[in-house]
């Protein structure tokens, strides 16, 4: 799993790290329905998860695209706003569990956050 | 749902975003399989969850104990140091989801991260 962060909104850390915890319950929860198989393995090894760092909201919606066009599970996060931001914020995307091969293919050249 | 983390190991974000994911998500199992009811509102009710700090390793223990006794879902999680952190450094604890107010008798007077 690769979770997408945007670092223009310059959220605290706190508030990042649950925008990035919500991403990957609801793609995890996307692939449970969708790839059961993908879920359970990810789940059985370890759950290992990357966080990386784009730069605008344009950029996580053309991640989000990349990766439907693969048939991986996403999940775009929109903050309600009530605390940091302005409501419906799109704050970062969710992409997989899947095979790594695949997820690569989507984010290979983003950093670490 | 509330994640507290440990502010004494100086992670970095990433790193501490994707430790809250981690323990985000095995919490939610945790009560997916104890208290399914639990779960199930609380994703339908969008999720919602709290990032809270705390200082050291013992205060994690305290809180998970704390969670057990009311038979709150519960998630500690072990870094497998790899990157930042000595192996198997506990990093921060899951709590819920479950009944607001039993969770709030756990982690009421504990700061925002």
């Amino acid at each position: 799993m690769v979770v997408a962060v945007r670092t223009d909104l310059r959220m605290g850390k706190g508030k990042m790290a649950g925008q990035v915890a919500h991403a990957a319950i609801s793609t995890f929860e996307e692939a449970r329905s969708k790839h059961r198989d993908w879920a359970e393995a990810w789940l059985s090894e370890g759950q290992s998860k990357i966080v990386v760092k784009v730069r605008s909201e344009k950029d996580l919606f053309m991640l989000r695209d990349e990766a439907l066009d693969l048939d991986l599970p996403t999940a775009l996060v929109q903050d309600r706003g009530l605390t940091q931001l302005p409501p419906n914020t799109t704050t970062c995307v969710g992409i997989g569990p899947g095979p790594a091969e695949l997820i690569d293919r989507v984010t290979r050249g983003l950093k670490l956050l």
